[in-house]
């Protein structure tokens, strides 16, 4: 069905395949009055290029972005935001030979069972790629939330054994390390162990985080549409992605409720939390302390050794998979959780407007 | 809003608070034809029912369904199913005290944030009492489920330190223990430890996890509405989950693709896998094998023991909670993660009928 | 599918057939704070009661409304607002001969045709009795609209041949006469016009109108969510109506230009109208002036004449309906057509209250 | 909010401005395997375009369309389709005037008022240029309808006051008329007519049909999503309609039970009705009978009369509009509403795979 639509009032509707004509997004939902040109969209779409490190594949995209609507003057004007990026770097000849067989890990089976056939040039629509659509709208959602005095930041928390230190995420330095780490030690040991991994013809997962300052309490909505629910499903739509964590996320199944609990107490005259456990959230309504989300991510599926698999006539094939892929996802992806979190938090905020009837009566009779 | 519905085609609606009058879903979208009855739900609604377990609160409700609307002559007649629970067991008075201040790990303070206010008896609409509407659609997707020889399977893997055996669950054994385990001996100790916990006055966090067998490939769409994206959603929706997993879940990020790919195989003429890392899903799309979903869930936030918080007068104090309430929540919540797990799968098996032409020309013009 | 669900944030979902124990209704969405008590919904609910006029049914209905969840201490909590109504005057044998054949004019063979069988009793879901469940959610919709200063007000427009003035309608003449008709004497006259097409054992249309007055400009949404167009689906749902107009509605097709734009003035400082043709949009956005929706209803489709039909088995035959019937829809319709405009709006505006950067930045952050 | 995505299943999202760099639309949930190519798309497209007879806007526009994404081999691979036109013919300069004032008719003043500003070039989003993009997703929702054996045909059934004989509308006359008319003689007295208002520097109403053969029964819901209700909106979202009928439409307000209901009877072993009042649907269920709506269109506003309005800053002024635009809506809009009615549609027989347990149990286990 129509599954490349996200949002409730902030909607955005992604399309495009890997190697097509070009990937693009449509932001329905935008408020009228944002000053926006392209290269707001640019600074983030450029976060998730491809060939801008020594550990993503060499396949280069210039990933330019084109607003085609919505904009008039220099500002949003309530309607579609159009935005497009032409596909410029193709080898699909580099793809001809997975057209007849399943490739370990990817969506070749499952999209040739769902739709009868599939476009195999680069993953078609279940590549990466896909999520140049997300970071171009979540783009917005960040200039938007900004203006609400809310900032998102996400960044690599691990990349197979290798921590980070995200004590205090600095995005300054976030920005500046080639794994996205917010602890440049880390780094370093990350990319001298994802060198190790590629020369032994591997991939490598990791861990990346969200977190999300400056939220007011109430924000999400009890029972089905809980913010933590929302993002859970937001996080997950990620290709690669295969847990999802709020707060302490798996820690709490083995806790007493005297460690969990979060004490409230006061500070500076307003409510606040001794410890947040709880990653910002109670009963799936922000709290007013940090939103903190955790990611897994699996290592590539694409890798340079040889595999087991079938083929299209059911017949049981090794594969060398050729063609240019990173040896991890994460890095590249942290930009994307940062969309997502950033595009679901601000159709929190919309549809929160009308929680109360006082805030209606002061909307519409000031 | 409107954060009380879930599901595009197979809809449901909950509605109810812990202490008012009564509780309820209300169940659209189900087919015509399908057989029945008030029993086939009750089955479903005893096994969250509290009272009935040693380690359960000692609360006795009795969860006594009745069927409104949508059955005509003993079948499913496509209208919508109305349900409804009538409240027998409130103990409104236990819960005067809490009106004032904000419970630790409680909605109470953010309900409060988004509404203004809130109805504090039993935690109101965040209870999880909310739940026996989602357990009694449940019942029904499931039914309809096993119709297409699908069967989903939820049951208890670990409470506090406490693992069970969960590597071939038996769902006669599920049902038989106080914990939901489909180990007896873990059962065992898993009782022991609970007990000893309440006796400190405390609760005690666990990790629960569902299987779907039988489900075809093909299920899910790729991009915003994958299969694992909803059903991340679908089980972080249930109150107190933190933390959801698919297939191997948060161990994949220190993993390398080597070890992580599933590889394809051929078994019995049709395509296989000779592991399931994965979970079941390939780029958000069912592919076949066992699905695996895995929930991690805190400790009941209400202890006895005494804890700091703040009242409404923005004062620090110090409270004891009253009220009867389970050491552990992970026990009856496994059959509400069965239950969203099935709403979830039926809806997208129902998306998926028009994923083809070659389906849609089949249906409407054999 | 789900087609018993209406509304994005303000979101209704309604439940019950003619003759199942009970219908009711599930208000999500509403927003917190809202003073509400059963009398305010029995109100609307006495409009639309059969048996209380001349020219109504005699079936008895008392239609007694309540309310099992959704308030505390009188007011909305902000949770869902479930409230149930009970069958209690079910003469099902009269209804056993239906189940055979297909009564003209009525659901029966699109009820078969969908979903193989049918609730023939009453007509089951088609009935005109699932318009309850609309009525006691327009309640609460109209009650939170004039806490706005908005004020929506439905009356029969004409009977079969007899017009009513409508210049200007009186809530208390419609609420006093038999056919909801704002003229006394037009009302006479139909009251008399329906004795004689009893008499003939045939049945009327009729024409129903409403308007809304207090709507501030700026409502609606362009391209698909224009308000006229959820205006037409509202009322264009509701049985029996077989067109729906907008402002002058179908005159416009024979009109020119220069007769038919509405020339903008001032008027006490304020931006105005010099005419409503346009029946108070433009581009499918309020323009402040009155809105104006108008319905056309068919015939109550039960006539006690003999029909031709054919039955279940593939044979013409001839019928004699018998049951309890109005000769006329509309007296009753009114209070529905209202209700489902009074939804529509204030769905939309609570829409609207992200349209513009600054009013979020108002709210979030004042 | 989001008020440009129109569908369920079947779902499009359009962008675009009049004065843009471009217009489109993103059509998701599309079947895979339907062969499709641009010159499907731009047969529908030139229908509407302007500059292509004398009766139309000389505004000359190419409205060549790029297909960007979701066909591979060329057939549709279940993905979105994204589609672009060019605008190519813009003379902003024409439209600088307008900026300050209020053209009455038209939507300046409800934009602004909504948005708080405008993109003023030729209507901004309300332009009719709007409906290209829906123009584009109704060529592939109509090549999809014929594959299940229906036909959508909409034509001109009055221009002012000039009727046509649409008893039996002939496509191939229908696309060779200058009004789009079914009936050459009418097309004449009509483009005549249209000369006479021109001269007068006035615009013409006009009112257009689509009929709709091959649609089995079964098909659309009851309650809120009835077919009517879904065909009702969807033409109600066309700019200018200002009233939609189903099958007999208005006049069912003055007739009598017995001469409206429509009687079933026997036609080939099949059940058919005798006549078809009800336009296809009964309790909001096609009936397997021609599908027939109809809307009433109001004259284009926009007329070179000297008109009567206020501008920004609340000054009542006299304006004499300039640029290029169409004595008349209807000949254009025709293959919008025929578009319009056909996503409509599909979409509905999509929603409809799963009204039958018998027919999930058949999809899945055959």
């Amino acid at each position: 069905m129509a599954g490349s639509t996200f949002g409730t009032i902030f909607k955005i509707t992604t399309w495009g395949e890997s190697h097509g004509k070009a990937l693009g997004v449509v932001v329905d939902g935008c408020p009228a009055g944002l000053p926006l040109e392209e290269s707001d969209i640019q600074f983030y779409l450029d976060r998730r290029k491809p060939g801008s490190t020594s550990i993503a594949t060499p396949r280069k995209e210039n990933d330019e972005v084109e607003i085609l609507s919505g904009i008039f003057e220099g500002k949003t004007t309530g309607t579609p935001i159009s935005m497009m990026i032409r596909n410029t770097s193709q080898h699909s000849a580099d793809y001809g030979d997975i057209a007849t067989y399943y490739r370990p890990g990817h969506a070749d089976y499952t999209f040739d069972q769902k739709y009868g056939f599939r476009d195999y040039r680069g993953g078609g629509r279940s590549s990466g790629r896909e999520t140049a659509g997300r970071v171009a709208a979540g783009a917005i959602a960040q200039k938007l939330l900004r203006e609400l005095g809310i900032e998102v930041c996400a960044y690599t928390r691990s990349i197979g054994p290798i921590q980070a230190d995200v004590s205090n995420p600095d995005r300054s330095i976030i920005l500046s390390t080639e794994t996205a780490m917010p602890d440049p030690i880390a780094n370093e040991k990350a990319v001298a162990y994802l060198a190790q991994a590629r020369k032994e013809l591997d991939s490598v997962g990791g861990c990346m985080e969200c977190i999300v300052n400056g939220l007011p309490a109430g924000i999400g909505d009890p029972v089905f549409e809980k913010l933590d629910a929302n993002l859970a499903k937001a996080i997950m739509s990620i290709g690669a992605v295969k847990a999802v964590e709020i707060g302490d996320g798996c820690e709490v199944s083995s806790r007493r409720g005297s460690e969990n609990n979060d004490a409230f107490c006061m500070e500076n005259g307003a409510v606040s939390k001794k410890t947040n456990h709880a990653g910002g959230t109670l009963g799936g309504i922000s709290d007013g302390s940090t939103l903190l989300i955790r990611a897994h991510v699996k290592p590539t599926p694409s890798i340079y050794q040889t595999q087991e698999t079938v083929n299209q006539s059911g017949e049981e094939i090794q594969i060398n998979i050729k063609g240019r892929h990173d040896p991890i996802i994460v890095p590249r992806a942290v930009v994307v959780m940062e969309s997502m979190t950033a595009l679901t938090i601000l159709d929190a905020m919309m549809i929160n407007m009308s929680a109360r009837l006082s805030s209606m009566v002061d909307f519409y009779r000031k």
